[in-house]
């Protein structure tokens, strides 16, 4: 592999993806500059003042102007509006990726509007926090994490391999997998998830006045873990859970059974259902253990 | 406080929690002589191997037999037919008192077999990971969280404050609960997560074969979290959700609805309901950080 070095990379969104990607962007030396855009004005200023982006502007089109590779990085939900906005001021030959967790829907909101000869590689770092905005990045977030590219049939293969280098310039290890069965995976290892995390820390804001106070004193022990994931960005996910619906709901689906199968087995009494669950899962945690990402 | 110090303290099961407070009370000098049982000859060899007991049996009415203080640290399940084999064993003055994840059960458990002079203090140090066994223990396991006595109307309080400076003395701070309350709190900060988890993990082993190769893979982003959870010890647990099953019915009956009413929102596209849901979620995490347990 050799780092790609960019003259111009546009950064679109510059939030905890974005400005922790510009951060790695300047240590390893990828782009000799870094434009960000970002619609919230004291958002794009600040990256400015961080030194972290050479200019910022609130206008995409501006920043994606002569870029040769342009990185969305804003909720799903724009993915629409940002591509038509850019889409005039995108030069022949550049390169258009993403960051976005679903991929299908990002593809199916992007491609409308991708002007002939411009080459889009929709990807998918898998690293994050709960935090948000740009003082909240760090270039550490993506070093031994993976990354996901989901190219289409017809992407340019020397764009593809520009930036799986560029990930891996940056400390990631990048797979291709199919736009659907990137769906389907992240529906069940990330999305539901975050689903369950947010309902859960949502029945206890609504206890009893004492009682919801005492689960904030005592939430170590299980709690704290779903409050960390339950206090990530609110228009990203909301995003996610529109844009991945299918796979999301299906997961629910079979959740939805076995945790009525396990309510069931409670109220009846039946320990060795509990057990017999209980034991394969901690063979589940094992093989996560055995796979390198606990 | 004075920190307390015995003469023999006796542990009875030594798994993480056991050896944990074994390891803290060597650490602290809070007893001279430290006794253990265990049911798993293995594991009560392991305890006088490692040098953190001075004696260990199988035999918790050896273990226990002119202890001052008897530490019950064996799943919930097994509190009945210990109670029973150590009662006789059990000194005038003895403090009898345990580590329990649910006090209603445990209280309903031991005080039938409680012979008279003997003072019997629930409690339940909130504390733990998702390993198990005399290896896994470790002293720093105490400090800094806190520690729930349960305490009945008759109980003896200079018995109950011995036991609150046993636990402040391995740095833990102590507070008092009616043991109802208690199982209804940690129902929804404890027990509710971890059978959320276990589902969840479940759910993911019964997916196609290639799928689930793959959310191993990339378990990061929401799932590790769970499988952590889910790795916890099989009959600790069952025996945790047997014994705390009304409340655990309750918060669960109000965690389905909830759920039900986001998949409702999903399948109908309603963003609105998913961010403010997920903005209030954001504010309980927030009040988690301040109450310093994050």
């Amino acid at each position: 592999m050799t780092a790609p070095v960019f003259d111009r990379m546009a950064i679109i969104g510059i939030g905890l993806i974005g400005s922790s990607l510009a951060r790695a962007v300047r240590a390893e030396g990828l782009a000799r500059s870094i434009v960000c855009s970002d619609a919230n004005p004291e958002h794009a200023a600040r990256a400015k003042a961080l030194g972290i982006v050479d200019e910022a502007t609130t206008d995409p089109a501006e920043a994606a102007a002569g870029a040769d590779l342009v990185m969305l990085c804003v909720p799903i939900g724009a993915y629409g509006s940002v591509a038509a906005t850019i889409a005039p001021a995108l030069k022949p030959g550049a390169i258009l990726t993403d960051v976005g967790s679903v991929k299908q829907a990002v593809i199916e909101a992007v491609t409308p509007h991708l002007p002939e000869g411009v080459h889009f590689v929709p990807g998918h770092p898998l690293a994050g926090t709960e935090k948000s905005g740009p003082d909240s990045g760090f270039a550490a977030l993506f070093p031994g994490r993976w990354c996901i590219l989901t190219p289409l049939p017809g992407t340019d293969d020397t764009a593809t391999r520009t930036v799986a280098d560029l990930w891996r310039a940056c400390g990631m290890t990048v797979e291709r997998l199919e736009p659907d069965h990137h769906d389907r995976v992240l529906a069940i290892t990330s999305h539901l998830p975050h689903l369950i995390a947010y309902t859960i820390v949502g029945t206890a804001t609504d206890l009893e006045d004492h009682l919801r106070h005492e689960v904030i004193k005592y939430s170590a022990s299980g709690f704290r873990d779903f409050t960390r994931i339950a206090g990530s960005d609110p228009t990203m996910w909301r995003d996610v859970f529109l844009n991945n619906r299918e796979a999301v709901l299906d997961c629910l689906q079979r959740f939805t059974e076995d945790l009525t199968a396990l309510q069931r087995a409670i109220r009846r009494g039946e320990g060795d259902v509990l057990f017999d669950l209980f034991t394969r899962t901690r063979a589940i945690r094992k093989g996560v253990q055995d796979a390198r990402q606990a």
